[in-house]
């Protein structure tokens, strides 16, 4: 009845499941990692997949951590080795001196927009001591050229993030893209708690077709890998969502049967119309995000940006 | 059927108009400065008043500034000339060399809570230059004692803000406090618009009673104002508020009819049930903010501070 | 007998006429606005001039505004008429619809290398309004096309701030770079109170040649306006400084002429082994720069950006 | 000839060890930890002691830890864990549930003086959780009741920083407060380089006396250990330590030596006017930093919270 929004591949799989809805060209793969580490890829294969997800086609690994919002640092290592191990999955050949450009998307003043540009300042940056010194400086070993830009955001720059990478890939040539960028989940559940590698890019609007202000393979002539954790759920979507189950909780209880019946009986406008009414213009405005967020954001960027100096250690 | 939660007198206020309950103990005044500028100013007088409207008695003025979200100076600055009158009015007595500790409460790390950090530092701070020099250094214009105090959160601290600010006081003996706080708001549309002027302080909780954490008269022994602007909505009141809407509309139109008398017929308990199982546990440590918030919160904070020194200039 | 070095134009003529040398290719011209405000202009109109100098052919504009460290509205207010002035006076031809970048050198995290970041973040940025709405968005006035950039510092980056301005001006295409960077004085008594405009942009080390790391108008291809406000003094430069003033002070003063005379025996040699001997070499790695320098870079931040708002509006 | 300030006992004795002066009531203990570590107790055990050091009676204890500049995760943790050992042999008694307070001087937005702030942002605060769930949060193991605060300077609160220790002290009675500084050295050389620890305090001024804005167990009424780090010297003191150097060298040159008869045969009355002259009055506003000083307060600051969360767990 009410559309949701979701950057998870996973979650918009999910929401076919609930619908009993079968979709071709899409494969799901499970792995348990441990009672608190699940690993789940969902390969999109085909167009009509893409098109029905709503997300292009291409590879998307979901790890969930259950206990990534606690402080226990043995556990966030645990999944920092975890999504180093994805990450080098993913990698286009495995070479010991790949040149990345590691780029943090989002408001690093807004907390929950922050996690792209903190991944940055911990990814520890080589390229310009291998550029003064060569692997001198790391006795002789290969080393990883890394480098690592903070776009920023439209409104204080004027440009789009994807203008500016593309730029910086044109002067600096590197072989690989990592793009880091918080996302927006369908539940709450989700928020903090699950990183999402995915070989197609930042991909804006319904994430299918050649959009100028993509950042992907495409568009910037390099592979580029988005790692991106959902940090805040879009208002509307929540409110949606807790329609959707107040109306299927009117179906499956026996004294709301009637209610739900009710319900059924409004035609396609009918339902629209009251959407509209209900979802408040305002909302689409608005974020859910959890009261610890500056917390959580610090320690889920160390863990990324661990994930990443091992991955290219 | 769903109760919700706003620290702004005014919608608690509303919330009984709505369901048509007439509160006795409760006075409201309304005044309309400018198409674009409304004052109203709730009194709570007895007891009965308070419980009901689950807040300390005393004097609730809010600000209603429709444009306060646009960036436009003349127009903010009309809005802290306002503010600075309205707190004249609040004022114990007219003194032009009252001594006033500012406390901006919440936490500087996550956006929408930085207001009153934010005020505290554009405030125009002069009791350490009195100190020093004397009203010489002012042109031998008798100035106003300003004092500021961030007391940051709990977690960062291990003190409840009330202890940090009880002991200042004690060493420094100030006539007033003002108290700068985000606060929640019952319905989006509020968010950055509405600026909140009380003479009864910061009250956690159901906000009577007296509360060891209170920053008020009767925990701190001076006068204490507290100004409030809301930033964020509880993600739970949001979705409450949206199924209030949801059942309200069923009632009211003619095809959803049945549904609605559906829900009618559910008893009390069953409501609650339904109640407690749309609303995620998750969802009570999750705020909703406007996506823009950080310009926002900018913004506002100079209003406020400006508002202050304007006041005691 | 040691060296002292300087970003500003003028303090490098200031060198020369200490030191009694008069240099071909360079004129000045002196103009006072008011007793608080001077402007000079420096020319380097030829090669040997700019070897001289150790700075590229161009134009050097130095506004010495004595309270600039103060906190004065009205006056921060005239300081940013004139850069503005000065400004609109270099643009290469006045436009109504410029289209220019503004890129803030430096790095926001050390306090007084912050000035360009700041200004950045306080200047008005127009470009992706007019891209999305045209100039309606203004009323339908010509508005300059404002665009900003913070690239970073190298080692957070691994790039250097002329690789990704580069690659963000292919990108964009804008008509005029203007670049704000804070600058080191050679002279204590210039932090925060001077604002140099050049046509001549960045040129790191001695400033004479094509480097390919500058960012001026060879480099990029378009023409670069560089500001600049001294912070910070170099330790190495202020050390060096006062001891030319003590073997200056044993010249002029009878009792200690002997002194002098005695170090004027030192051939060049013994000279420099005495100046390599007290110059420690961590010295090279120190800045000296004003207490209140949080507060300062804030306000000349704001002084610059109000400037570039005057003259691009 | 010159005056020089330090923060740092050690460096108080060893400039009567350069003059060649004998203090009575002085002990130096040394011991070395390992190549990189040195441990030196100075003891000041008189007040003639006192007076001639310009510090209170009391025992200094520093590490010098010459690669504490460097990014080397290990020894870091070797530095944490002689701090923490330092601490429990000064701590009154040791106890396993000691109520502390940490207080971190200084100001946020100047990088050289953010230390104390930052060593607060990182410090184990368990006050709150012990007093809500008691040592049952921490498996029923005793443990210390860390409290934080960082009381911001006097420019933006209008208060000594003593004053609010004062009263957060008698709102929460913590056994010891760890005050957390940064401090001016005489020397670059120990800057970023070595830790302060002293059950002194903090004494402005002279540091002798008791001094209403002393941070010290004389004020405070409970036990105060202070720690601090070196990361500015003042400006006057490096260019009096060069002239210093200076007038040293031209006594032990051969060449030199008539320049410094010279000087010598000056009375004293015309050595402070020299000394007047050339010390620019600027000079006294300014002081001079590392150029890195933004890496290094971060790492340091971690260095030291993590020596207080290891004594104090």
């Amino acid at each position: 009845m009410f559309e949701v929004r979701t950057d998870l591949a996973l979650e918009s799989k999910e929401k076919f499941e609930e619908d009993n809805v079968e979709i071709k060209g899409v494969r799901v793969e499970e792995e348990h990692i441990s009672r608190e580490l699940h690993v789940t890829s969902v390969y999109i294969d085909t167009e009509n997949g893409a098109k029905a997800m709503g997300k292009p086609r291409g590879t998307y690994i979901t790890i969930e951590a259950a206990d990534m919002m606690e402080e226990d640092e043995d556990y966030h290592r645990e999944v920092s080795i975890q999504l180093a191990k994805v990450l080098q999955g993913m990698l286009p050949e495995r070479k010991e001196e790949l040149s990345v450009l590691v780029v943090g998307l989002g408001n690093r003043e807004v907390t929950p927009d922050a996690l792209g540009p903190y991944v940055v300042d911990n990814v520890m940056i080589t390229r310009h001591i291998l550029r003064e010194f060569g692997v001198y400086a790391f006795g002789n070993r290969q080393t990883c050229c890394i480098s690592g830009i903070v776009p920023g955001v439209m409104a204080q720059t004027g440009m789009e993030s994807s203008e500016i990478v593309r730029g910086v890939i044109e002067e600096t040539n590197p072989e690989l893209v990592i793009v880091v960028d918080a996302l927006a989940a369908r539940s709450v559940k989700r928020l903090n708690r699950t990183i999402q590698i995915t070989d197609t890019g930042i991909n804006p609007g319904s994430g299918v077709g050649n959009h100028r202000n993509a950042i992907n393979e495409q568009t910037l002539g390099v592979p580029v890998i988005a790692i991106g954790i959902p940090t805040v759920v879009d208002a509307a979507t929540i409110v949606a969502d807790t329609m959707n189950d107040l109306i299927g909780a009117m179906h499956s209880s026996t004294s709301l049967r009637p209610v739900g019946e009710g319900l059924e009986r409004l035609d396609q406008m009918e339902k629209h119309e009251l959407a509209r009414e209900l979802l408040s213009p305002h909302l689409n405005a608005m974020f859910v995000t959890p009261k610890d967020i500056d917390e959580a954001v610090k320690r889920l960027s160390y863990t990324i940006s661990e994930g990443l100096n091992i991955a290219f250690s």
